[in-house]
């Protein structure tokens, strides 16, 4: 079974509707292709405190951790002090940071609202990559990837290429039934192989062709040919459009 | 000051990329519109054990929460049971969804799977709409409205009818700076006026004609005002492009 994974998109502006958030659905999308299983998506404020305890929530429901943006040498950047917190270890500088900053300072000494960007907590590495205009900053399994997209595309794509992941087989029946005349026979069949996952999304759009798409998802194929045949079997005859 | 919000996006669907999820781009947009101060948005799995603890960490965050999905009489739809559980409460059926139903099918007596459709968490009630297919359920501040998004958009709006809010005033001033060589002016800023919402976000694209935006915010257009004077006055005067 592949390691699961969390994100935490961090920043006001998103929930101000200041900036339509993209980096969310990106990594839906990525971490999807490369089989790595997500179990929640948290938008959260620029707020310490917010952030360590949805970050805990987080890390109990997941092995690999993600966060977007806060990252910066600003007021509002507080997501190296919260993930420190939230792990309960000290921010430090990292020396590779430093002197990247000191060389680009150079011949000046390097301010000290720039110095923050060296920040990271105790433990920290970086991850190079050919594509990074700046390494990805990690902690353990958590991954501080900044909010601007462009950044954060890069940065995750450098991330997933050093990740395991086992991708879904997803087969698709379409139905002519409204919910609860499938119902039954599907809680029979989500009830006696639990690990196939069974999902029913029904449509009010009559241009949609269908009434309701169920969904038949396992890493293995076997599996989710099986209980398709299942469903087609036990399913009204009528209400089975097509299989996909 | 007006209440708090948060919202839960409940569906597999949206964490595995099978839907593109739109609900919470629309509430965000919505409650800011309305002046409704928004804490958090979590997308979450049909689980229950995480639909329980995301919505009491919601419920700590906010005053009013929303949720998105997972109402219907199929397995997956475990929404009504994850809110009891939350609440403490048992499951009900609710004697004016029992009686629209009756009479739906009519001669038939309602098929067990269908009268699911009544439950809620006991001491919910129902709130009636005119551009309403179906009433909202809600249980005390909690809001519990369908995924499919036409019928949750319509939902949403009947629930903020009835609700209060206090826009917000934004005011933008556009740099071009470092965010590091603004940091010292904005920190001190912000320390001073901690009720004053002050934003610094950067910009990678020379297209966009500014290196950082910075963004001021209070329901109150005087603050506003007052605080966007002294950034222009104590920033570096060629760094500031425009205020708008």
């Amino acid at each position: 079974m592949a390691r699961t994974a969390a994100a935490l998109i961090i920043g006001n502006e998103v929930l101000t509707a200041k900036v339509k958030e993209r980096n969310g659905a990106f990594l839906i999308e990525r971490l999807r292709a490369r089989g790595i299983p997500l179990v929640g998506v948290y938008v959260v404020p620029d707020d310490v405190d917010a952030i360590v305890e949805t970050l805990s929530l987080a890390r109990r429901r997941a092995q690999l951790v993600f966060t977007s943006g806060g990252i910066g040498p600003t007021h509002d950047d507080v997501t190296v002090r919260a993930v420190a917190l939230a792990l309960q270890r000290p921010v430090v500088h990292m020396p590779e940071i430093v002197k990247s900053l000191t060389k680009a300072f150079a011949p000046a000494t390097v301010p000290p609202e720039a110095m923050r960007l060296a920040e990271a907590p105790a433990g920290s590495r970086l991850i190079e990559g050919p594509r990074l205009k700046y390494p990805v900053l990690a902690c353990d399994e958590l991954y501080l990837l900044p909010g601007v997209p462009e950044l954060f595309e890069a940065q995750l794509e450098t991330v997933l290429d050093g990740l395991e992941g086992q991708p879904v087989v997803t087969r698709l029946v379409f139905l002519d039934a409204h919910e609860h005349e499938i119902a039954r026979v599907l809680d029979a069949a989500a009830l006696a192989e639990p690990e196939v996952e069974i999902g029913s999304y029904p449509t009010f759009d009559p241009a949609a062709g269908y009434r309701v798409k169920v969904t038949v998802e396992h890493v293995e194929r076997a599996r989710v040919d099986a209980m398709v045949e299942r469903l087609v079997r036990e399913l009204p005859k009528a209400a089975v459009l097509r299989v996909e």
